[in-house]
């Protein structure tokens, strides 16, 4: 049976760490709301889903990915799951749980990329706490983005150079890819200016596109384009 | 061999979630940092820990568990290799990943209340950033705090009532046990008012601190005080 991914189809979100290692593996899952409503899909059903009183787990927010009876929320939590199922992940606990441990950090990181668009509230829209924005992105650049990158730059160093964990890769090199990919649309110049000092998380940014399903998915419109509602937004004011 | 939790030894912090489920499950660790000097422990061996460029996977940042020749950082991944060694999370796949679920939805919480305090960077001190604090508390406590309650009353409400999965505790239940802890301890005011509409989680709230284990360790000097170090701050203005 296919898998489900319930998620908002009009943005990469959260939701693309899920897809990325859903066509990198060449899974069959169903994008919910991408779908046709003549076929029960869309929108309306992704809200019918959230708001559905009968699901005896439902989760805090999507996210969430249905296997058969399972539901399964919160993007990390996604991962680990469909990591074995996927063959995304090795074999060993050690390295299951190191692999969960990045992919943890990964989110991190883009909670706060989040943030600063939305330093005050969720419920307010960005151009209602602008100011803030302001500050938070700077010390985000300032800070964060180096010292991140700089992190993810050293444990590649500390396994082969090219994987982060192990000698293949793992759902944690697609997030990779995918939080290196954001933070390059949103903070072009700040993005740039940390990569240049973490050669080998450039390279791996450079080599996951080139995986033959992953390159196929990132041409095709499945690939939502970066825009101004998802997690990283490019407002030139927060890059400067 | 005991367990090694390696965290700052001033504060309860995201430390305080793996402390709790060693605690009530008795396990034998040695929280390194509190240790003395003499024993070769104490913050300057936290420190050398956290700076020793010898460790194959490093983490990003503290609480880091080790077990044996194992280190897991990031707190959920630590209570998820934890959580079937200490008897604190259900045999089941399924109730394994909704635990999980469950705890990283916790730490989303958790670091939402860390930034009511810093919403602007973790390298500023507070007093840097009270205009911003005081918009982004507003916030919390309005939306925030309501939202996540009614959503782990609607969880309990679903299961048993009392536990967040199964029937008995787990992690979570305990996790949950330490973020309302810290809400009641940052927003008296709010978190009050929000339990009151959620009368399961104070339930569980009043309940977990009267297991056996737990009672003693909460009494002993080992539970170090909520202070002005930790994520949960009690800031007036921040609650007014």
């Amino acid at each position: 049976m296919a898998y489900e991914l319930h998620y908002w189809p009009m943005l990469q979100g959260r939701g693309e760490f899920v897809r990325l290692a859903l066509e990198d593996a060449g899974a069959d899952y169903v994008d919910v709301a991408r779908g046709s409503e003549a076929d029960g899909q869309g929108i309306g059903a992704l809200t019918r889903f959230l708001e559905d009183p009968s699901i005896p787990r439902p989760a805090f927010a999507p996210p969430v990915l249905r296997d058969g009876d399972t539901l399964v929320g919160q993007t990390a939590a996604i991962l680990l799951y469909l990591g074995p199922r996927l063959g995304l992940v090795g074999d060993a606990e050690a390295d299951r749980i190191w692999t969960h441990q990045i992919q943890l950090t990964i989110a991190d990181v883009v909670a706060e990329a989040h943030d600063t668009h939305h330093p005050i509230a969720v419920s307010l829209a960005y151009e209602e706490q602008k100011p803030e924005a302001a500050r938070r992105a700077q010390a985000f650049r300032r800070d964060r983005i180096p010292e991140f990158l700089a992190w993810f730059e050293h444990i590649l160093d500390r396994n082969d150079g090219r994987h982060l964990v192990g000698d293949r890769v793992t759902y944690a090199d697609l997030s990779l890819f995918q939080l290196v990919d954001g933070l390059l649309y949103a903070f072009p110049k700040a993005a740039a200016a940390a990569l240049a000092a973490s050669p080998k998380v450039a390279s791996l940014h450079g080599a996951i596109p080139e995986r033959p399903r992953l390159a196929a998915y990132l041409a095709s419109p499945r690939r939502i384009p970066f825009n101004q509602q998802g997690i990283f937004r490019r407002y030139p004011e927060l890059d400067a």
